[in-house]
């Protein structure tokens, strides 16, 4: 018996057949395609065609979706996902599962990261746990006393849109001084094109020409010792300590994983960084806190997804069939 | 069968004797007295004699009590209590207990104040709330899925110490930018003092003379229309607002019960200007956000002892008997 997880991206579509059972959980097999831009059609077409790519569904008890943006996981509606161009409600759980005739549970990507790192990564076994993943945005979640947040409507964890500076630089959800604001890719990359056009030559700028500021530029242009990446990964580091340090401070939690794209590429002496910037604002100078990189990387979605299916049956969640 | 409350402040010590069981929570006797200065035995003489005031401990199941500071309240030792001048820890659960012949309990004031609030005041019957107290610090208490978040170190709940300006005004903790810095009353008439003396004229500074600026000078200042106590107000309701933002978007909250000295003497009104602070930075527009002023005041302490008292005993912590 296996559990398929789909993390559904933006930019593509990893997919993974899992056993979930027991304490351990296995990764049997793995793919991705691009995800197709456009209509909701096009996205469960591509999934099905994902799902027969790593062996259909004979022995496949469910399957679980990671979707980017606001989801509501006791229906499988996807309420809104910018980053797929989804503005009004799409119920991706009902649709796949007609695809396929097979149970489907939809759930944020974020929340189904957490659960892999909290089953089967660097969380694993512990009690409290904040994760965040540090990329084009600041995600996060969080399991407490063994169990995901979630929240009655559902969106507990946004530690990038939590304030560290009121008032401070503008945040692609249109507030200010949020975490994101000061840490996440997309306003770091907007941040140093601003300088570079400004009269601040950066490498980052260079590297990058009009493509993406991927993260392995920023890793790049930090080895260089490129004078605004430091700039701007030190205001990035100050914001993700005060923003975790804030967390931490009020929910008592000796445990935060970071990962995500930046996360990722930047490494353990990066987390290090981070771990320091946490814990020179805490409010408990006894505090046992500490930060862990993360050790799924770009599997975590579609890991805790297929964990996330599982564990939704096991709850007898109501799921379409 | 009763429960007995006491709320152990910094001036004075509230004591309530109270029916626990069943849904309702009854009040059947209150008294006070002020708080002795000194060592922790002449705190446990006082007790004593106002329990003997309170009608002893016939029909006494447990005797509660809320102390202000660090407590581990699986052994009824106060860590420290800096408002009390204890500095190292003092066994108070087991002091009073032999004094009394009694079972007693010993939880964090604000603990008990929230418990108190959830139990029988403004969170009744909710299942996620925060609890902030809004007085010559910030305190603050997270019911989370129904029951009280300690968290491992017991500490959980420190909203005063989360930071909404990075770097900004000291606090009384030694770090920066937090909460308190900007709304405790002590930061307050710390800061209103400085500008007075710095050729700013305060109605503050005034009416309290070389005494303790109360929140009821506050409440005055403000009414006679005093520019340096608008402006404060001011600072500390977007502060509130923006810490208060920040754990309501990272724990998906849609209940927030604002008391406290300054919160109660400043009343429903000022609640409302914190509620609208709040809402104007919440991430999730569709936040369903309310925040209630408190609604049992003073007693809040000690009813919420005596309930946490019962609360323990049904749940078979260990207490020193």
């Amino acid at each position: 018996l296996a559990w398929i997880g789909v993390d559904l991206g933006g930019t593509k579509l990893q997919g993974a057949v899992v056993d979930v059972r027991g304490g351990d959980v296995d990764v049997l097999r793995g793919g991705r395609r691009p995800t197709p831009p456009g209509e909701p059609a096009a996205v469960v077409q591509t999934i099905t065609e994902l799902v027969h790519e790593l062996g259909g569904l004979d022995d496949v008890v469910a399957v679980g979706v990671g979707a980017p943006g606001a989801v509501d996981h006791r229906t499988g509606t996807v309420l809104q996902a910018p980053n797929l161009g989804w503005s009004d409600p799409v119920p991706l759980g009902e649709m796949l599962a007609d695809a396929l005739g097979a149970t489907v549970v939809v759930d944020n990507d974020v929340n189904a990261g957490t659960v892999a790192e909290h089953h089967q990564g660097s969380g694993r076994g512990l009690r409290d746990l904040l994760v965040v993943f540090w990329g084009t945005g600041v995600g996060g979640g969080l399991v407490l006393d063994g169990r995901l947040r979630r929240g009655p409507a559902g969106y507990a964890g946004e530690i990038g849109h939590t304030v560290v500076r009121d008032g401070g630089r503008p945040c692609g959800c249109g507030h200010r001084g949020h975490v994101e604001s000061y840490a996440g890719r997309a306003g770091l990359e907007r941040e140093a094109r601003l300088r570079h056009a400004q009269g601040e030559p950066t490498a980052l700028v260079e590297l990058a020409g009009s493509g993406r500021m991927r993260s392995r530029i920023f890793a790049r242009a930090l080895d260089m010792g490129d004078a605004v990446a430091i700039a701007l990964l030190d205001e990035a580091v100050a914001a993700l300590g005060a923003g975790i340090a804030s967390a931490v401070t009020l929910l008592d939690l000796d445990a935060v994983v970071l990962g995500g794209g930046l996360g990722d590429r930047l490494g353990a002496a990066m987390v290090g960084r981070v771990e320091e910037s946490v814990r020179s604002r805490l409010f408990a100078s006894s505090s046992a806190l500490r930060v862990r990189p993360a050790s799924l990387g770009d599997l975590s979605g579609a890991l805790g997804a297929a964990i996330v299916a599982h564990d939704a049956l096991a709850d007898r969640v109501h799921v379409p069939r």
